[in-house]
């Protein structure tokens, strides 16, 4: 038997109500790696109308723009972090280290 | 604004249940220290009855005993950690610099 541990994170502001959590980052690292909302969220198994909500709902609970939607054009549109977001999801990753250190513990009961 | 990580912590087994939690660590922990159930639970504001409830609990889920529960003696009883529970402590302790890593980031949204 093997004992692992698991986590469950998410972010609070000052009065220690919730911003975001796990999903909104992994969104977010999608949309930079794929340009696209709808490519986001079909990578992450969700609806498009569900992933711009959710990003939508953070957006309006920091004050702040995350991703830029581009509408029209060519391509149909496309989106992109802002700089806010994309400066969020980098400092992400920092912790992402500590995440997967955590990730690999465990104690082995069979002896 | 400051956004700020929370996280919890547990620890499952094979099948992913549920095994023991944060609090169980810091009764561990504190048993160390003190030698005693019942100064650990009242450190940490729980009755004596339900810190012992608790390892009790978790010693059976694991098959292993963590507590060695001593009674009588000059010195009223006391309790240690097993060689086993003192090895599960300090391989926590070991997660506990990545724990700690995270709970201090931020993300300052004043500007």
């Amino acid at each position: 038997m093997r004992i692992r541990p698991r986590f469950k994170l998410w972010f609070v502001g000052e009065d220690e109500e919730y911003v975001f959590g796990l999903g909104t980052m992994r969104l977010l690292a999608e949309i930079e790696k794929l340009g696209s909302i709808s490519a986001a969220a079909r990578e992450l198994r969700m609806s498009y109308r569900y992933a711009l909500e959710r990003i939508t709902i953070v957006e309006n609970r920091l004050s702040r723009q995350l991703v830029d939607r581009t509408r029209g054009g060519k391509d149909g549109g496309g989106a992109k972090l802002t700089a806010f977001g994309y400066e969020l999801l980098e400092d992400y990753r920092g912790m992402e280290g500590s995440l997967n250190q955590l990730t690999k513990w465990y104690v082995d009961l069979s002896d």
